[in-house]
């Protein structure tokens, strides 16, 4: 999965680059979208919902602020409760990040009821 | 060092907890101050600044939005360019996330200009 995101003037860590809780937090939703999209294409065709049971960034160089940031991401293995997602996360055609999350399918205590 | 922080609504994940990119930005943020705090302890009086090379987020229970919650960190490995940093993030007197960072010295290209 790919998608792409903006920083805006919140997500400064200091002048010129982003702020690397942003990174992570990009990172961690990602992979639970990816994650959710690959259970998804293996079961019934409603996608689960995923939390994030631990997620881990290597912050590799300094991602520069006003750039678009490009996410990819690739579930590289998929079981009955859990997916593991590695993502890479690039500006400027570079990697700046790169992630791997453990996605946990959703307890059913968490589920919201339907609205 | 111990902080608290009090999630506000845009931090949600879905009804009633707290979204795990928060949670990593909080533990991330709470790591490099007091690495900067275990440096000074070391050196010459001035709080060098410190970027994350990695972090590492176990996601133990749901958050509850809503709450206090409470980060407590102390500085693992304290040496010339790195320090290791494990963080605690609780509600309701129970621990919800545990952390660790690797904070590097900020290099010298990236440190901005005295204002």
């Amino acid at each position: 999965m790919v998608a792409t995101f903006r920083p805006g003037p919140d997500h400064i860590a200091f002048p010129g680059y982003v702020y690397g809780g942003l990174i992570a937090s990009l990172i961690d939703c990602h992979a639970m979208a990816t994650a959710a999209a690959a259970a998804e294409g293996e079961g019934s065709g409603e996608a689960p919902r995923f939390v994030t049971g631990s997620l881990q960034v290597d912050y590799l160089r300094p991602t520069p602020h006003g750039e678009d940031l490009e996410l990819r991401a690739r579930a590289v293995e998929v079981g009955p409760r859990k997916v593991i997602v590695e993502v890479d996360l690039s500006a400027r055609g570079e990697v700046r990040a790169r992630g791997r999350a453990v996605a946990v399918r959703m307890p059913e205590a968490m589920v919201p009821a339907a609205g």
